[in-house]
């Protein structure tokens, strides 16, 4: 009997899944909810400034195996041999010379610069935009391998912006590490930066790390973007690991607080997309799509049918940071079912505002009213948009609402809905709002096969897969490919579990560990010819709206 | 003591104005609608037929006169010494040798092909289409002074669909008339096809009646666009009359019918527009809209001024079809206050469909709740949107949702709306919309100015004008102009009033009757400079994506 636990840390919880290591059975799961974040804490929606406190990842992984232990049955605990975690990145924080996140210092607990900046923070576009400016113009243009933009949202980005902002941090800031970096090490007593094991996933797609330059961009580099970096370079690391690596083994501190052995193997951690990839049996030529607010894609490609070829506009290409011995590919769209959301919160403004105000009704009634209608906005859409073929209404969408992250990263560019007419209804625009969705993901189709990748399959995992054959439907039309849909809704862990089992020496590699632990698949969604030739000449609109707000519309704000 | 009964047929009603033709105060006024049209009789929405009954007009008439009569002091009806009409049109009829409207003989009384094509009738675009392909390869451009497009909405496409399209109708129809036309001629006597004075408002405007050519269109034009058409010419007329003009005095029957004396003088009709702005006191130099679910746009320019120079792209230039003995302009947006309408039908999706849904409630409760709420959709969308300052949201949208008007008219182009983000809120979208409309407004102005037209004055009639400060404040501040609001919500009849105290000898022209019987205004929206250059900018992006929709996205549908 051996079990292994994948730790899935999203944007709003973590998730533990106990597996049987032979057989992938799921012995018994939790989720948990990282408290101070969501109570608001140190976070400032409006300045795009969202920080995560350590304790809130230590609270939720004791919590989570804690229960996720309780529901299984007696004696799994003892028969738990691995473990690994995915996080979301890029998600780094500042950490001393013993490798703690400054948080976890009492003169820094309450200050959101020593706190993980999670994915999604924005507070760095202006350093971002100095690292391409740098790189650019720089004999090696460290951002080759990570779609030549460097966004944003990523580490060196962050780093510098509170570094520049926060002279007392600054003050205390030894080294930085992901969260992916950090989990792992911390409860393996491995955090001391300069031998901290590093996710190859982290590093490859988010750090500008490859070996062709020796590892991170060089000291002059660095310190070219700004004299504050100096040093960093050296008190960070050259190597880097796949998730197949074992990190060490449960401290004894932490074997008890978890309730585990401490002969438990930790693997090196990853992105979680790039686990859930390995969780949904991504293998050579897949196309695996995880759908939800967003997209992201990931390939995972042999070396010998890719080799250093750069595929422009994506979000990296990196040896391993998906299965180890591979080139993993990854893409996305910045908005997929947050442009549903959108729609839905347009709707809603008539529903919260007026019915809010109306004096017919008791403020209880009123509440459960508009939570009730509210709950019904998509899938009545989606009844309604379902009724009408696709080509018979004019209206025609983009999908940048939220910017674009592939192909080609660009956060400035705007959505756009042409084509209407008085005729125009709710249901229509929602159904043009779903079609412009699978244009965004032919687009980022396109650009792989323009560049020689083969897909053979796609897969999609993630909340809307499961649960939208409608949008499912369109995206098989648009794209003219089958989409078979993973089995489990929890992807991400179940490919923790796996590279855990590896970790543990379970299995020589993590194929071996997809072939016995996989979930499966739940359907296959197959594409209307007739639905996918429509589909190509409305493709052709949105590629000329597309073209022309990105390039010739000259927006102001 | 001597009355004047100005009589404007809308869409759906008809209103009866008496007024003291010495200071336009206003004695009584009624508003009857028209039944059969109340019931959707001999209509097809989805085929955009629109028919009117010549029922529906005489039964208003009697009703709305005799119940202004009963509503104003005794004596009054016998001191009544004119009258005159303002309809919609182009609103042709097909009528037989007695200038009887087909319909109103037995064998045609349910043929809606035998009925008045209401303006918006789009039934004829196949023939609109026609006469504009004969036209351009011509040797007169017979649409010339109708802007150089003639439309599906105008008399001679619609009058040759229906002889297309019906055989009984085509064997008993002689001629046609306006509606504009008919009024007067059936109470005054006149109703003979060859001899019924007829409007030189719509004969100019939808016709293409124009002196250069000796009037309509040569039979050869008419015979070469369908033999179907042989013949009407000769049984039209060559000479058109501005609404100064007497048609004559009410026969005994009709005085009867009416409560009125055969002495009253009944002045030749005209479009409702065109007497709105009359009654909304225009003079040279003034820019008269009409702002309601579309806008009209009239100008009355001296010819000295404008000589036979034609203004290219508008919706017509015709001598005295405003003030006679003037050059009457026209103008107009295809939607105007119908954007904000289509807006608020998307969002009342939810609340109809979905509150509709519900068991929370019983149905009477659900009834008052979705019409509450309905209601306030557009007053509380303004509130919001006009928290929201000139150029900070990054939405722009285009006017086309039903097309384009002037300048230039297109059918075929549709709305957009761009620089859509995750944060584009309903208000938002909103102003968006009509600031949208104001650029329309302002591409119209521009196409007057750039043709040496000069505008003193901008003057608002109309519902939109008295009742939405936020909607004329936008407009004021888009074309950097003040603009007067006109107090009377009846400039229409108030127009017709005036025209009706002139045929009846009160005056000499229809200038002295607008110093006497004038309304005034109401009040007066200033530009805001600041946001004047705001939208200067804006409006640039505006017309950008304007170019590209209309240009170069290919619309499929």
């Amino acid at each position: 009997m051996k079990y292994v636990i994948g730790l899935d840390y999203g944007t709003d919880s973590c998730r533990a899944v106990i597996a049987d290591a032979l057989n992938g059975r799921e012995i018994a799961t939790a989720v948990k909810y990282y408290l101070r974040w969501k109570e608001g804490k140190y976070c400032d929606p409006n300045a795009s400034r969202y920080r995560q406190h350590p304790l809130d990842y230590i609270e939720v992984l004791e919590e989570s195996i804690k229960e996720a232990l309780s529901k299984a049955p007696a004696g799994t605990a003892e028969n738990v041999v691995g473990m690994a975690f995915d996080t979301t990145g890029s998600t780094p924080v500042l950490i001393d010379e013993k490798g703690t996140p400054l948080a976890l210092r009492p003169e820094f607990s309450e200050n959101p610069n020593a706190m993980f900046v999670l994915w999604k923070d924005h507070t760095s576009v202006k350093e971002a935009a100095e690292i391409n400016a740098l790189a650019k113009k720089w004999e090696i243009d460290y951002t080759a391998y990570e779609g030549g933009i460097y966004s944003s949202e990523w580490v060196w980005a962050k780093i510098l912006h509170i570094l520049r902002e926060d002279e007392q941090v600054r003050g205390a800031a030894y080294s930085w590490a992901e969260h992916c970096d950090w989990m792992p090490a911390l409860i393996t007593g491995n955090p001391k930066p300069e031998t901290m094991p590093r996710s190859r996933c982290a590093a490859g797609h988010k750090a500008m790390w490859h070996p062709s330059w020796d590892g991170l961009p060089s000291e002059a580099f660095l310190t070219g973007l700004d004299p504050l970096l100096a040093g960093f370079r050296s008190r960070l690391y050259k190597e880097t690991y796949p998730s197949d690596v074992k990190v060490g083994t449960l401290t004894a501190e932490w074997a008890e607080r978890l309730g585990l052995t401490t002969d438990v193997a930790v693997a090196v951690g990853a992105f979680d997309c790039h686990m859930g990839a390995v969780g949904a049996q991504i293998k050579p030529g897949d196309f695996v799509r995880v759908i939800g607010t967003s997209t992201c894609d990931i390939m995972a490609v042999p070396y010998k049918e890719i080799g250093d070829k750069l595929i422009p506009g994506i979000c990296g290409q990196v040896d391993g940071s998906v299965i180890p011995g591979m080139i993993g590919l990854e893409a996305g769209q910045s908005g997929f079912g947050d442009i549903y959301a959108w729609f839905k919160r347009v709707l809603e403004w008539p529903v919260r505002r007026l019915v809010g105000k109306s004096n017919l009704l008791d403020l209880e009634t009123k509440e459960r009213l508009i939570n009730e209608v509210i709950e019904i906005i998509i899938p009545e859409l989606t009844k309604e948009a379902e009724k009408i073929p696709a080509g018979v209404s004019s209206v025609i969408a983009t999908d940048w609402m939220n910017g674009r992250r592939t192909p080609d990263a660009n956060q400035l560019v705007k959505g756009a809905i042409t084509g209407l007419t008085l005729g125009s209804s709710a249901p229509q625009i929602f159904r043009a709002l779903v079609e412009a969705t699978a244009y965004g993901s032919k687009a980022i189709v396109d650009r792989f096969l323009e560049n020689g990748v083969e897909i053979k399959e796609m897969i999609g995992i993630g909340g809307i897969s499961l649960k939208s054959p409608f949008v499912m439907q369109i995206l098989s039309d648009v794209l003219g490919m089958p989409i078979k849909v993973a089995k489990t809704e929890q992807a991400c862990a179940f490919g923790a579990a796996m590279f855990a089992a590896v970790a543990a020496g379970v299995y020589e590699k993590v194929e071996r560990a997809q072939d016995a632990m996989g979930q499966g698949f739940a359907f296959e969604y197959h594409p209307n010819n007739e639905n996918h030739a429509i589909y190509m000449e409305l493709y052709k609109k949105y590629q000329q709206i597309a073209f022309f707000t990105e390039n010739e519309l000259t927006q102001i704000n």
